[in-house]
């Protein structure tokens, strides 16, 4: 009985996007909302708090579908397609011992590729510039939210990111999805994509998650060396103390940006950027007299670390 | 009773977005299919046409939606926005009169506008280029097949067009779409959004719809002078003409390009593009020794009118 109550907890695997749209339907059909977690695999608790985000999310009963794809579109060929961590049977283990996963959709591949263009294989090519009349070339854009911050130093991810969470949604046809505010942006693009397109889903945008010394959950977090992950703390600490400095009445952004600037490159990090932006729109703030929030991105070795921290309007 | 079985046939006219999407998920619930016409209204037999090719299009019982929208974002600010002519109760009228349409769409506007980029009125703004954080910023582009054709001389029409069907199409939720093959461009770059962005939708193309004397049906053509209207049937003509020579075994496009450049500017109108492509990539073809179309765009006075026509392998 005990084996058969843990089987029942299994989550369905789907591979097929009809199969997928066909089981959503069904579970739509008994009453039930469809909760969505879109991921890349290779999943830590921040993505388990996601799950139970849907779950809190939806009023009635839910099943909630969680996607495992690596999206090559939002890749930039110079960047790390090749080497992004994965572990289907991990991911699937951990899944299951939550047991509020109903299903796991994970695709081969989500794009028609074009012929000679796409190479040998067919297999994934980054940002999927390919060649040909008959490949994949349907992008959507959001084409204010996806400048500035992560959008200046990878030019296609945004693009990417729109498009397959589209596509996405399109299969999976949830009521609710849910994407964690560590990828802040990301979160306030696909909330604007759904506002301008008319998606019929709610988004939710879930708390970060961080490991107990304060560094934020990532998938990328696995190829940092010891040495690194403790400079990368450096990322939390600047980000604490710049809300604090805030919230004493400091609201002047460019001394609050030179202070975590200079956080973090005596940490030994790299910074791609610190910017203070309105939590919405995304469009920076010189003064922090409205509800904003502080995003940083940086290099520590060859890992690119991004973090937030919002800020409400101090009184 | 006569008159109650009249009523039972007036389509219910929609204007609110949630409204829309509830009583289409009703029909569905009912078992029927939900097939979808959109308009920008002003409607003649060419869009009836489609209205019953919806109906063909269902196997079982099924629900017809036309809506009734002239969409801004697909007009440059040089274009006929301002003047594209209306006649919403005529409209209302002739969809009665077909007895086949359940719904009429009709919202008074599908975008969110920004501040004090959008105007006093909030009202309608051809393309729709507003600035500030909060206006509609989300752009779906099919960046091959939105390129040449009508693409050259109106950059920022597939745009609006790709943007505001998948707006609709998330707004009705049909599982059947109808568009006509008058707009050839339009209907590849709709049949290609929806397969790389995983529209769980079946796109209808439609047969052209002539008048008697073979000028293809346009709500433009109400512009037309009578004199105007007698010079532009020198477009079909020509068509025809090509397909002739090109079924009779020239297959030369260049020579047949030339062909009807001549029969066009001969009778006084001016050429847009005659270009000679492949049906399903858009791409050009040099010779025609595979399915493909001639497209055609030349003003006749000040309204510029669209045609073409389809021509299968030659033997």
């Amino acid at each position: 009985m005990a084996a058969a109550a843990a089987a029942a907890r299994e989550p369905e695997v789907i591979r097929d996007k009809a199969a997928m749209r066909a089981w959503s339907r069904r579970r739509r059909a008994e009453g039930k909302a469809v909760a969505f977690v879109p991921t890349m695999g290779f999943l830590h608790d921040g993505h388990l708090s996601l799950i139970s985000a849907a779950v809190a999310a939806a009023a009635g009963p839910v099943a909630v579908v969680v996607s495992i794809y690596v999206n090559p579109s939002q890749f930039a060929p110079t960047e790390d397609l090749a080497t992004y961590p994965s572990d289907f049977a991990g991911d699937l283990r951990k899944l299951a011992a939550t047991g509020a996963v109903a299903a796991v959709f994970c695709p081969p591949d989500l794009y028609v590729r074009g012929g000679a263009g796409a190479g040998e294989s067919g297999g994934a090519v980054s940002c999927l510039e390919d060649a040909g009349g008959h490949a994949h070339e349907t992008w959507i854009r959001v084409e204010q939210q996806e400048k500035g911050l992560c959008g200046n130093s990878r030019p296609v991810f945004f693009r990417g990111v729109a498009t397959v969470v589209a596509k996405l949604f399109n299969i999976v046809e949830p009521d609710i999805a849910v994407f964690g505010k560590k990828d802040y942006q990301q979160w306030r693009v696909i909330c604007r994509m759904v506002r301008d397109l008319d998606f019929a889903i709610e988004i939710i945008g879930s708390e970060i998650v961080r490991e107990a010394d304060g560094l934020a959950m990532s998938s990328r977090n696995v190829h940092l060396s010891c040495e690194e992950r403790e400079k990368a703390l450096s990322i939390n600490r600047s980000l604490v103390n710049a809300r604090t400095t805030a919230l004493n009445g400091n609201n002047h952004g460019q001394q609050i940006k030179d202070q975590i600037v200079q956080t973090l490159e005596e940490a030994g990090g790299q910074v791609d950027y610190v910017e203070i932006v309105e939590q919405e729109s995304l469009t920076p703030v010189v003064r922090i007299d409205r509800p904003a929030v502080i995003c940083v991105a940086a290099w520590f070795g060859k890992v690119r670390l991004i973090d937030n921290i919002e800020i409400q309007a101090p009184s």
